[in-house]
């Protein structure tokens, strides 16, 4: 399969075999990892591996138990790390230069090249992979968990395993809904309505909408999924944590 | 070529030949952007495409005149997106409930795996590529320039284009220096000189620390590339943009 055929066929997988990955496979997942771009080559990232089986069902209520994470054998966090590279200034004669919010993003995005090029790479072995969002929110508890220093703050999380689902490809909206050419042209309300048509006719659309028993698909996602009040909660703890681990000095 | 085998093969280009990318090309990359995980399949990144050569030349400037924004045929901008979402719900009677800094951070996090798998599926194709960190130092600026309207925040650059140059692999600390088992191992003095060791001895090192007359590379980090001051009015205007552009309603 090429490279393409493989990034085009991406699926989230939420259901995964127990079976182990060979300690070869996810060695070069790691070494993919390390591949991605890097901010002037920092490698502003670590990555931390969870095999252990009580510490993955330790690990599971921090991202609101779901079960991938007790389940599948390894479990990827991801996090932005500037930790390693200021105790190497420090051994250097170097002042403390990135323990500011410029490098906080900078850190993040790092993590995340490193997390999607595993991702590519895990999927290239037939192995499934889940990105877990709750680990911004719960990044305080992460940093407990793993023992996180200072300059270190989570990022994201990627579940891996031996897929034991095969779900069908998940929509996206048009194309052009994401791609502006030249400059950024604003959605006026037909082009709203034209863009989102397709994804509000699906079938599931329609489940999802009488399950959660609200009018329509947005309503899924502002009234129950991602509410307003969890959002500013979170917000406040993540900024809280990204100062608390020493990236607001200035 | 496998795809593990391309992107261990990854390597930043930094001069380009002028001819264009074709058509059907540049559509797969984007396509595989768009294919990447996103947060909730909420697709909350826009992708910007500057083609035109006089636009090219007019966002020079803002990545610092780096040659290779006005030499290669393609530019894409990443950016966070939550515009097109809340006026989605907006149209559907929700409430804005994605303008906090937890909604910028998953904007963030979409937009660069959108760029990675970009980065991924253009390589595939033979192109070269480049991540443009000056993205968040001028966002404000970029911001102007493709009129971006509130909700969206610059994220990230990638050049595409046919290499001209074929540089080597660039070197990374070994993988033991990103790498944790179960949780983080902090790192002692001796790890730190072990880790960075074969990085300070190469040849490249010695020319960079004589070029920048300073006693090691860590100096020509902290004293000529990334300066403290630098980060620090940096990581203002940053934050001022997400502030600006609507994430810090909480």
């Amino acid at each position: 399969m090429s490279i393409l055929d493989s990034v085009l066929k991406h699926r989230t997988i939420r259901k995964y075999k127990s079976d182990d990955i060979p300690e070869n496979i996810l060695s070069k997942v790691l070494e993919a990892a390390a591949r991605g771009a890097t901010t002037g080559n920092m490698q502003l990232y670590s990555i931390i591996i969870t095999k252990d089986a009580d510490k993955r069902q330790a690990l599971a209520p921090l991202h609101f138990n779901q079960p991938m994470v007790a389940q599948a054998p390894v479990i990827l966090t991801f996090c932005a790390d500037l930790n390693r590279f200021h105790k190497w200034c420090a051994q250097r004669q170097s002042e403390k230069a990135y323990d500011n919010f410029m490098w906080f993003c900078n850190g993040m995005i790092d993590a995340t090249i490193a997390a999607q090029n595993a991702v590519v790479a895990a999927e290239s072995f037939g192995l499934g992979t889940v990105y877990l969002g709750t680990t911004t929110y719960t990044a305080d508890k992460i940093i407990d968990f793993f023992n996180l220093p200072e300059g270190v703050v989570p990022v994201t999380t990627v579940v891996l395993g031996y897929p034991d689902e095969t779900p069908p490809l998940t929509d996206r909206l048009p194309i052009e809904a994401v791609v502006h050419h030249e400059t950024y042209k604003d959605y006026n309300p037909k082009a709203i309505d034209d863009l989102y048509e397709a994804k509000e006719k699906l079938q599931q659309t329609k489940e999802l909408i009488a399950e959660n028993e609200v009018e329509n698909l947005a309503q899924v996602f502002v009234q129950k999924r991602y509410k307003k009040t969890d959002n500013i909660h979170f917000s406040k703890v993540y900024l809280d944590v990204i100062k608390k681990q020493g990236f607001m000095n200035q």
